[in-house]
């Protein structure tokens, strides 16, 4: 019952991301089994968005315009920057509601372990995005693993240089967590970050 | 950074078995950042899986050809056939190495619930395939859960009727198991069937 068509399917499923051989099965079975309406769908939606999803020269997020919709929208503060490591943090932020302003997502943060410099992720570019006259605070908003703190390091030292006033997102207990079951580092950065 | 094609991706990313939203827009921005290649192969693959793969006319696996490679292996015996509720299971069982015989896939066990009846996993088929005169005997290994025991007594009362010899695949301690930690149901199979 092996043969090719099925076989190269589940190879490709494999490399999903989370996605192993047992689930790539799985989700092979189900499509060739119970939703092949579903596959061809999926087939399309790939195909059409790896033609049309590229990156917004301003802020460097998904986009199939050459200037996503937020950059575009007149009510966003110019004057705020911020930065994320990927399109789902934008969103993420987004859904928060909290914010006005305008991002620049870096797609990725340092990491030398992974070969992933600098370039990589687009400093110059946020240098030079930030640096347009109108922007007036960066928000680095960059994750608090170790790697989304180096990177914040360094871009704060980057725009701090060229005369940036940068912030950073604040650390602390999450809206609705019980103080016990909070980590220790999580802690002693809420009591020292306090207002 | 919202817009048609990436949503349209993450919809149907979801339609795969065990894709929730996080997962599928983890997957869209993996696949349209880090592996633009991997979107086209999977493109691909859906695509030909979808066209090319089909149900082998005698034990119903998936198949390209009209009869499957097993089916037709001259050195499998015939006297023998083994009832799996999928290809997933055939394909354990065939890793095991220690069948030898044909198989006849029901691609699903009965489940009333989901209006899932006799005709719809090919009790028919079933009946008419075990009965070309060269099966000896037929060994039912739908799965130990309810559905997989029930759809077990069903098919063997029909084949017993038709003057097949039917047997099914112990219950029993797997091995490599501790005995303290083996569920007592399974424990008192084991101790029923012990040899
Ligand atoms: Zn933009
Ligand atoms: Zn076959």
């Amino acid at each position: 019952m092996s043969e090719g068509s099925l076989e190269g399917l589940i190879d490709a499923l494999r490399r999903l991301p989370g996605v192993g051989v047992k689930s790539a099965q799985r989700m092979a079975y189900h499509l060739l089994q119970h939703d092949r309406t579903g596959a061809e769908r999926l087939a399309l939606a790939l195909q059409h968005a790896v033609s049309h999803v590229h990156h917004c020269e301003r802020c460097h997020t998904f986009s199939e315009a050459r200037v996503c919709a937020t950059c575009l929208d007149p009510q966003r503060d110019a004057r705020q920057l911020l930065v994320v490591e990927s399109p789902a943090d934008q969103a993420a932020l987004e859904r928060s509601g909290s914010y006005r302003g305008l991002y620049f997502v870096l797609m990725g943060r340092l990491s030398p372990l992974d070969g992933i410099g600098p370039a990589d992720i687009g400093v110059h570019p946020l240098l030079d995005r930030a640096s347009d006259g109108v922007v007036q605070e960066v928000i680095l908003a960059t994750g608090f693993s170790a790697e989304g703190e180096a990177t914040a390091h360094v871009l704060a030292a980057a725009l701090k240089a060229r005369g940036l006033s940068v912030t950073r997102l604040a650390r602390g207990v999450p809206v609705g967590s019980e103080l016990e079951y909070v980590d220790l580092s999580t802690l002693a950065h809420a009591l020292h970050d306090r207002r």
